[in-house]
Order: structure tokens, then C-alpha cells, then sequence
């Protein structure tokens, strides 16, 4: 296993000195990240840690939550009627399209992508919306291992401004595909963006999911083994938005990216793997973050369709 | 491996009844086949075949092809080359598909729709056509452990029948994505989908690509391993069509399906499978082939996220 | 000019029994509409008045109001700005249409459709939502020679289900298109769709217009000359939304139709047309309205392009 | 009279100097065209002629044509068959737009895009391909008064570069929209796109529909009177391509451009007026032909709403 531990290493300094791409600059809190934090952990099934770099440097989940909160609500309403109002096919539109709601069956694509992520948001259960937000920081903390909390500044920011967020909920209620109120689907879509952890909590994340489930340390169960394979089968799919293909093809890991800046991994059956690094591509995905999943899938064999 | 035998016969005889769809109309030739028609055909990468139904009857390769020469071309101009033609992203869009080709770069989003095929078959190398068609079904041959043929019948008739391929064509031509001939590329195109073959020499191609490019019954190399994974990854994000996310999320193999009524899959290290059944959906693909695969995926756990 | 009232007598029975199509059901309260109601209004540049039918019955302006909003913004802030806001481009879309927004300038096609109206309806100026209500209750009394009143039960009905509508306000926001507060701009939106009136009123609106913006009745100016040309030109390439080009053939004349079933028509320095029937075709027309408009277009020669 | 002279006079001089744009290069040789090259030329419904700069030099009709085309096949094969194979709606898109045929009915938005035109001509009627020319040419040759010519060195550069057209005439097979061979609608349609002629032809041309059809030199009638209303409609609304609701709302007059850079105007009743320079903008309209529509529009006072 040191020969993780040395291969993070020099990953880690082959790309320190990138200073491609900047942070989101959208959400006007997201602007803030400083470009220079870099960091890479792993974390086995059975709970080692690599880490190299800033590995406790906190940011938001951003679009990393979506596989989670669609775990959850999958398990809490099950597949047929999930599959019933979000899709599970790849766009080939960006992240944040609007475009493919008005083709054939108003569906989102996916609830990779923000429209499905905000429909999916709309399922979580509860009496109320802090009754419904606390079923989702519960659900993320088995995770977690640890309750997570929110970073209020970035859910205002994201807050004000959400218009095209917004029109995607408005038209998804529309076509009948979103239910409860606009608003609160909104505030719980923009909550777990919100939702505040480290790369090393990140990859403990990832690991739960590479451990069909079971948290590596709590030991604790998470999720049932059956939508493992789910969310893992929508990551590889769809979890890079519109280069999820050439990611597929060139890193074949199954994995989210989040315009925070940060990228995980999950490896079944071996690790969890998570990078932070804010400056990000047009496409919304960390530089440094890409590179150093090419580079591991490389070093470490990584690729499901290339061993 | 009696499990697999009784497996296959056991799926078999449960969709034997099943008379949903049709054969593919829009090619007056593939209008002829038989529906009761119906095989299901396992190769290990160890060469053992196991078998049920019509396994020696004859039908063309038509969209199971694409993978084949994806990888030729991949193999002859590498992949810089290629990428900067043909891209690797599902479209989301249905395969035969012209609109994307308007979008952003007017590369065909993938190698496994008709844009991107007909833009793989341009680069097939050759001093003539002739000589090209040589070289491809020589390519096929090697995967086939005996020289392939083409079914004239369909040729001719795909040929007179292809408005919609050769404005794909015409497009692609226009936008300087094709090189040489149209009609020559077309002619090779509309060649490849006319292979003749059965489920038989199907599983058999299959299971070449399982055991890393190496002919399970001949043991000659058919294709460089490292383009094996290409050729994968592909297939599995984008083999489906319309429904590639579909299919990984609830069957999760790598496949690839024709419109004769032909899917074949792959399981890494382990076999190649091909089910022959030329009623097909509103996909392009055979009913009877699309709950095969989903059977045998659950009951041989062949699923790559669920294990 | 017995001549005129004649001729509309005779349109108006040949049609009365026409009962295809149906009230507009999106909004609750114009689904309440009597289908039997009928009525034919021509009002000429001298004030005459020909009328035939249901002239008193009331109904909300719908998009009817569209032509003048545009017309007060137009005067109020002057071409350059309002054209570097939204376009006068025709788009083959559909009224309610939130696909064109994502393509290149982000603008709306024209101010005829939602996306374009609501862009407009948030330029109108005012220190307060009710100093700019009351701006454009002023604007449109000139044209009534009276004081226009809300139809407060259409208004809330519309305010309530307008979730396209206010999915588009979003996109507009999020593209820095529409000023101001986003409810602010719907509602004063709903509010002009919500303005109530007759046959005979609209009749007198669009005489006004035809008489290069001096009402027939009240002899004062409404909307300066330059104006007019711009919301003639405007109804005559957008007016009847993806049935424009067709209406532009088959009838000729500058109109705009509402989806509460009124259809107004301009002949330039002759007369202004009204006819109202609420049930309405696919794409959101009075079904009696289009015959009544082809007819008349006939039998007095009205058509532009046919004299 | 003398006023018309002198207002060409002025705004030829006031336009002389402007070298903004460039021919157009996608056809090699109407590359070749001398940006210098600039005339006005208006012809009354009288016959009489007003002209300034170089109205004898020739060019090729392009798009020009697309008018008289469809008039000829209206007249022989009738509104109801055209109307079911070409609409008659603006689109907003590009001229050479391919994906609106991929939308609802598969009909060509109208006549005066490529798609609509190469449709058009597939139904030219005739025994033979060079029956059908025939017919075509002595169509057009009616309203130049004297023979027309193909000018076959254009036409075989836009045989030869035309995949884009390909591609489209295709597409219509494909929908069963085009009729006959694929090459002759082709050709034909080049062999229009070719026919040569100069400034004082295409205004007696524009002026033939401006006076209901009747040649004002031969006093020939060359349209039958109830087709022009049709002709002048589809110009007003979709001469232009994508541009065609802005030149309605600031020129105001049907009008077809080229991009040989060629404009007509027609003012029904009064005269033809055309326009050639062929520095074409990046809509494929002449740039000084805009200005000189633009200007001509204001001057004589010609815009259809703004009198």
C-alpha cells in the first residue's frame, strides 16, 4: 500500500505547479476558493488513508451530492417510480441544459445533471422542509461518518442567484414531473450543494460506496448493496456531464465532478478516491482534478475496461 | 460450466413464445427474416461454446459491425487521428441521428451511430476500394477464425435504400469531417452491415474482444490489446444507441446491437455472448435480445457495477 | 359601406354553427368561456362602427395585449434599446416556446411570443409596480377611449399556473435580459393579459392602429405614427405565432390572436377588425376567428400582397 | 420620374465607397466577382428605367431565383399539392438549415430556403431532364423578355461543391418529400441558381410582379395574377432567410436576395427595383444592397406599414 501513498505523491507534485482553469465564478462565493489548494486521498475498504495536500480544506459538495441524494431517494420510493420522472441516459448537453426538457417525454435525462438533480430533490421525504432537509443530512452523514453541516454563505449564494436553476424547476413543474413546492425542491437541491466536508470525508464517501455500502469506519450501513450498483452505473454514465464519454474512455472510473472543484472516484470493491482542486474547466470540472485521475488510471491500473 | 448451458437453455425457453416486434422493414432484405427465429451462443475465452436454438442461421452484421472497424481504423491511424474526427459521447439522440452534426465541432458525437460510422469507414485504409474492402474483411476474418463474406442481397439493398445515410454522408463531406470518396465510404459502410455471419461466429468475435484481442479458437491476436478497451468503453456507453444508459444501468454489459435483430456482449476476461432474434422494438433492437441479456446478466452476475 | 356590414353578416351565419375546437383549458377561468359566443366588429378610421353578434360580451385581451405593450415600451425607451433587448424575427416556434432563448443572443425572437412579452412588460416605466400598472392601464385607455379595467379572476387563474411562463422569466434573468424584479415583469404581464374588454373595444384598438394611432372616437393621439408601422410590420411576420407565414398568405392582414379566442385585424387607413369566439385550434386560435378573417380577407379584398 | 433618378443617384454615391464584406466563397467561382461592381436599377410598371453604375454586368441569380420557381410550380401543379410538400412559415434559422426537417412533418419551412427550393424543383414538370430545363428556362425567359442563359461555369462550381445541398435533397428523399431523381431536382435547381443575367433584367423581372404579372416591356403576361399575391407573400415574410423580420420591420418591402449579391424589391402596382454588389454580410445578403433597400425604403417612401 505504499506504493499508493508514493504514487499520490507524485501525482500530486507532477500537476502542483498547474495553474490552468479558475474557480466557478458564478456563485459569487465559489470565487472566493483559493486556486493553490490541491489535494488527493484515497481511502481503501478497509479504511487506510492516503492523503496528500490540503486534505482538510473544507468546500461545498456542489454537484458531488448527486449521487447521493439520488441513492437516497431511490431507496426511500424505489426504482419504478424514480425511473418514471428522471431518466437514466447520458445528454450530451451541459450540465445545466434546459433544452432537453421539451423533447419527447419531459423527463430529465438523468439525475446527474441539475434539471434531474432538482426533481430528485423534490422526493425526499418528510413532513416538512426541515423535517425533510434533516432525512438528508442523516442520509449523507452515514457517509460521512460524522453529522455534515451546511456553509450557509454558499446556500445564500447559490440562493440568489439560481435563475437558470429556477426556469429548469419552474418548467419541470409544468410537465408534472417535480411535486411539493418550487421553493423548498429548490432549497433542498441548493442545501446539499451546500453541504460542507474535506477531500478526506470526500473519499470516505466514495469508499462507502466502493464497499457496496458499508461505511469503512463506522462500519455502519449506509445504503442497501442494491443501489450501489446504481448510482455507480449512472457515474460512469453520466457523472462527468457532457464528456462523461471521453471520461469513460480515457479514466474509466465511475465519477462525479462538482463545480466546487472537487472529483471522486470509486474503484468497487478496492477505494474511494477524492481530489480538490477549485480551478476548473469549461466544462465545470476541476484541471488539476482530471489530470490526476488520468494520471491514477493510469499508475494504478484504474480502468474497468482496461485491465 | 453446465450452469452456463443450463442457464441459456433456461432464458431461451422462457422468451420463446414472446412474438413482440418485427423484423427491421426499412431494408426490404432484413424485412425477409424470419421472427421465430431465436439463438442464444456463449464463448468463453477459453474457446468453450455453449449453444441453444438457431445458432448456424445466417444474418447480417449490420450495426454490430461498428465496433469492429472502430477499432481497424483506431489500430491503423491511432487515436489522436481519430478523436479529432469522430468524438466518444452518447448523444441521447436516436442512431440515426443528423441534427448533432450542426452542433459545436460537427464531429459525429460517437463510432457507434451512422455519422460515426460512416465517417470510421473513410479512413479504412487501402490503395483502392478494392484494396479496402480486402483489408477490412480481412480485419473481420481474423475475429471470425475464417474469411467473412457479404450477404449481396442486403448490400444492394441497403445501397438503394440509404437517403438518410447518404445525407449523413453528403453532411459530414461538407463539413470536412469524411475523406475521399462518398460513394466509397458509404459502399464500405453499407459492405461491413453486410457480413454475413451467424451467432455462432457472433459469440465467437465476442469472446475475442473478452480475452483481450486474442482468438479463443485460432490464438492469433486479431487487434493490439490496448485498442480492446477502447472498443469497450465504447460499447458501453454508447452501444445502445439512445438507450446505451439504460442498458448499463440495468444490464451493465458491454454490447452492441444490429438492426437485423443481433446483440452481442462481452465479459472481460470471461466469455463473449450473441443473441440472434431479428424482431426488434422501437429502439433498433431485438425484443427477445434485450431481455436475454437482462436475464443472463442477473443470473450469471454479469453486471459490472452489481457484484 | 352597407356594402361591410352585409359581408359580415353573411360570414358571421355561415360560421355560427361551426363547434370545433374548445376553450383555451390551461387557465382554469378561460376554460369558463361559452363556446357559442360569436361576434364580428369593424370599426373604420371615420368611427363607424359595423358589428354582428356577441359585441358586448366581455373577455381578457391575452396576447391580443402584446401589439400595444410594445408599442409603449417602443415609445417610452426608443428602438436601439428595446431591439438590443428582443428581436423581430419570426421563429417557427410554438408561442410559448423557451427553446429559442438558449441559442445564440439569448434574446427573444419577437415581442409576440411569451419570452418576448415578458422581456417587454419588465421595461415599462414607474416608480412602483403600481405607478408602472397604472402606465400601461393609462397607454391602453387611449385606445379604448376609457378607462381599461383587470379581470382580477383571470389574473390570479393565470398567475397560479404560469409555470412556463415563469420558467422563461427565469432564463431571461439568468441571460440579463429583463430588468427589474421577476414578479414585477409577470405580473404585469398577466395583468395586460387580464385586461377586459369587447368586441366592440377592440375593434376601436385596432382602428386607432389603423388610423396611424389616432382613435377614430376620441380623436386623440395614442402612440405616435413612427410607432405603428413597427407593430403593423410586427403582427403581419409574428402575430399568429408558427402560423404567421400562413396567415401572411392565406389572409393577408396584420393581426395578433389571444388564446381567449379574439383575433384582431389592421387595414391601414381604412379600419380595425375584432372577431371573438373563445374556442380555439392547436395552435391557440379562435377556430371561428381564422375562417371569419379568411373570408373577409376574400369578399373585401383586404388581403396586402393581393389587390 | 426625375425624383427617382436622383434619389438612386444619391444614395449609390453615398453607398460607392463602402467595401465592407466580400463575395461569397463557398462557390469558387463566384469568388471571383469584383467587389467594385455596383448598380441600382428601377424599372416602372410603365417600363421605364431608372439606373445608375454598373447595370450591365452580369451575375448569377442564386437565390433570386427561388421565386420565380415556385411560381411556376404553384401554377402547374396547384396551391394544395405545393402546400403539402413546402411550407410556408419563416423559420429563424439559416438559410442552408438542415434540422428543422428533422422536426413535425418533415416539410421544408418554405420555398425560399435551400431545402424548400430543391423540393420546388423536383416538380418542375416534364419528359426529360432537359425537357424540364426547357420548361424552366422558358418560365423565367418570359419575365426577362428575351432568352435566359445558364452561365455553366458557375453551374458545374456548384455541382461540384454542393454537399451541404446533397445532403439536404437526401433528406427529403429520405421523408418522400422530392420527387423523381435526386440529380436532376439537384441540377435543376443549380442550373436556376445559374442563370445569368444583370441588373436591368432582374428589375424588369421584380417589376413583371409588381405589375400582377404582366412583362411591363413585352406586355406579355408571365404569371397568372392570382399566383403573384403568393410569391409577394412568401418574400415579405421569408425572402430575407433569418433576417427576413428585420427587413420587414425597417425596409418593408418583399424582397429576395442572392448571394451572387443580388437584392429584388417589388412594389406592387408602382415597380421592380434591384440591387447588385456582390460583397455579401455574414447572412449571404449584399452589404450595399441592404443599405441601398434601406435607404430607397425611406426616401421614396415604400415601407408597406409605414405610409
Amino acid at each position: 500500500m505504499d506504493h499508493i501513498q508514493q504514487t499520490i505523491n507524485e501525482i500530486f507534485h507532477k500537476h502542483l505547479s498547474n495553474r490552468e482553469g479558475s474557480p466557478a465564478t458564478y456563485i459569487p462565493e465559489l470565487a472566493k476558493a483559493r486556486p493553490e489548494h490541491f489535494s488527493i486521498v484515497v481511502t481503501t475498504v478497509n479504511g487506510e488513508v492516503f492523503s496528500v495536500g490540503d486534505s482538510e480544506i473544507y468546500f461545498s459538495m456542489q454537484s458531488t451530492s448527486k449521487p447521493f441524494t439520488y441513492g437516497m431517494v431511490l431507496q426511500d420510493l424505489g426504482r419504478v417510480f424514480v425511473m418514471s420522472k428522471v431518466g437514466v441516459e447520458p445528454t450530451g448537453e451541459a450540465f445545466n441544459s434546459i433544452v432537453e426538457l421539451e423533447k419527447n417525454t419531459h423527463r430529465p435525462y438523468n439525475p446527474m445533471i441539475n434539471s434531474g438533480a432538482i426533481a430528485i430533490s423534490s422526493f425526499i421525504r418528510g413532513q416538512s422542509f426541515e423535517d425533510r432537509l434533516t432525512n438528508m443530512k442523516d442520509f449523507f452523514s452515514l457517509f460521512l461518518g460524522r453529522s455534515i453541516g451546511v456553509d450557509e454563505n454558499i446556500f445564500e449564494s447559490e440562493k440568489n442567484t439560481a435563475h437558470r436553476n429556477r426556469s429548469i424547476a419552474h418548467l419541470l413543474k409544468h410537465f408534472g414531473i417535480i411535486e411539493g413546492k418550487i421553493e423548498d425542491a429548490l432549497d433542498l437541491y441548493f442545501k446539499q450543494c451546500s453541504f460542507s466536508l474535506n477531500s478526506l470525508d470526500m473519499s470516505l464517501m466514495a469508499a462507502t460506496l466502493a464497499n457496496s455500502g458499508i461505511n469503512p469506519k463506522t462500519k455502519i450501513r449506509s445504503i442497501n448493496k442494491e443501489y450501489v450498483g446504481d448510482i455507480l452505473s449512472l457515474m460512469f454514465t453520466c457523472g462527468m456531464y457532457d464528456t462523461s464519454g471521453k471520461w469513460a474512455y480515457s479514466v474509466g472510473i465511475p465519477a462525479k465532478s462538482g463545480v466546487s472543484g472537487a472529483i471522486f472516484g470509486v474503484i468497487p470493491g478496492v477505494m474511494g478516491i477524492a481530489v480538490y482542486s477549485p480551478s476548473i474547466n469549461e466544462h465545470g470540472h476541476s484541471v488539476r482534478g482530471v489530470k490526476v485521475f488520468q494520471d491514477l488510471s493510469k499508475e494504478l491500473n484504474l480502468s474497468i475496461f482496461r485491465k
